[in-house]
């Protein structure tokens, strides 16, 4: 699969690597970003996450087979309907976003050859500077196609996935939310909430005893918190019913602590063991 | 500091590292090990964590100057009995237990020259082949004196710990297993709760969507079950006041989605941020 040009809307970590992923693998003949800030041109042609890169929608659009949707999926809607007058009939649109719901229904509306997805490869780390071209590389890139989709667009957004190194999953946008909420946006609850249960309101004495486990266990807590109000925002239902899912593992094991039931708490800590160990033995396998 | 022979009780993965460290450091000038499995004497020379291991306890305690006990938190009690008949008057007993304020009151008043430690850099990894001799390498050593601990021990065992690179603390038992409740065994019980929560009912086509963020987030679930089962027998009192706090944080949450309170969940996740990224930068630093 090849492009003459490519657009990526948005060149932060994300984009950025869409761009030099695209670039180092040949996909595209060229990659322009659209920037929101004059100093960003310079930025991403330093990294090489494009050709060129602009301000202006027109001349970053101009002659654009494939145009990728970067920024955070609370702008997406408005992005679109910026997008429309400036695309000629068959360009294809994509997106990155960690949600597809609330994506997929404000979008598709607007540019009908739009096709969601989602490469499970985010990074707490923010902007350009943080991007690399193999960030793709065997990662699930999700892709929701819905009833109303063009087969040729939906051919064309995997094959850009596949062709910078992702595995494609076709799943509806809905059932990715659930899944999602789950696998991702639920850690992500629970690395937020242990570093305010902790550093919120901290005891004399304690950051001495803050070490590797709570650096690791909180990692995800470091990224955009203007991209996981978004998330929330717009996956709200799915990840409150993440979070009761949670909190009946926690009411469970707090029962056993105040029992002091040593058979359930053993249970408790086996099952986490065996779970992570038989999923890690598996997924490194991959 | 220098011990003409220190004793290590167990030979896992903490107490091979004392081993190791000792030795590369010249803080001993034999370290022996007490194993239970005859296979295990061999691991431990091929490791380099001991000049000598056996099975036998009176063989390898005579001509100790500091015993340190390395077993499960649970067995301490036990072990402190069966060292009682074979320990000379001045030895000093010392461990590297979890929680503390359990094991000082079941083992001091066996052993009235036992003095508490806890070196905070464990692990999930188990077994003495994952020693190594940097271990205590600028960590936390909480050492609990009681008022009956006798000076002499304290002061040696506080200078075993920074002969071995740690920066002790000292700090009573009950402030000790307060403290690590929040900051070490709420992680790895969040740990082992997320994977329960979505490992044990798993979705369809879920495991394709865990990657790296979840696999960091429970980093601390693949610990050992018995160990953490005795931790949480022994401080759940503290344990369970710090799921509180927890859970506090994650009904706060729910509620923001509740009514899809944009600036509640930005505040969430940015409090989130700069509480890590503050507590990060500065334990770096160290």
């Amino acid at each position: 699969m090849n492009f003459p040009k490519i657009t990526l809307i948005g060149v932060g970590m994300l984009g950025g690597s869409v761009g030099l992923a695209a670039r180092q693998r040949g996909v595209a003949g060229q990659v322009t970003g659209l920037v929101r800030r004059a100093e960003s041109v310079g930025e991403c042609l330093a990294v090489g996450a494009v050709d060129a890169a602009t301000q202006d929608l027109a001349e970053a659009l101009d002659g654009s087979a494939l145009v990728i949707l970067c920024t955070p999926v609370g702008d997406m809607a408005d992005m679109a309907a910026r997008l429309k007058p400036h695309l000629a009939a068959d360009v294809v649109v994509t997106d990155v976003g960690s949600v597809k719901a609330s994506v997929v229904r404000s979008v598709e509306g607007v540019l009908p050859r739009f096709v969601g997805s989602h490469p499970l490869c985010g990074s707490e780390k923010v902007g350009v500077a943080h991007a690399h071209g193999d960030l793709f590389e065997g990662a699930a890139c999700a892709v929701t196609p819905t009833g109303q989709s063009d087969a040729e667009a939906v051919e064309m957004v995997s094959g850009f996935w596949t062709a910078l190194g992702g595995k494609v999953v076709s799943l509806t946008a809905e059932d990715h939310d659930a899944i999602v909420a789950r696998t991702s946006h639920l850690p992500h609850v629970v690395a937020s909430a242990l570093v305010n249960a902790v550093l919120a309101r901290p005891r004399t004495g304690e950051s001495m005893f803050l070490g590797t486990g709570f650096r690791d266990t909180t990692r995800l807590a470091s990224g955009s918190p203007l991209m996981w109000r978004d998330i929330a925002l717009t996956n709200a239902e799915a990840i409150a019913r993440s979070i009761d899912d949670l909190q009946a593992e926690l009411e469970q094991l707090k029962t056993a602590l105040g029992t002091k039931d040593a058979v359930a708490l053993e249970i408790f800590f086996a099952e986490g063991k065996s779970g992570r160990d038989e999923w890690l033995a598996s997924w490194e396998k991959k």
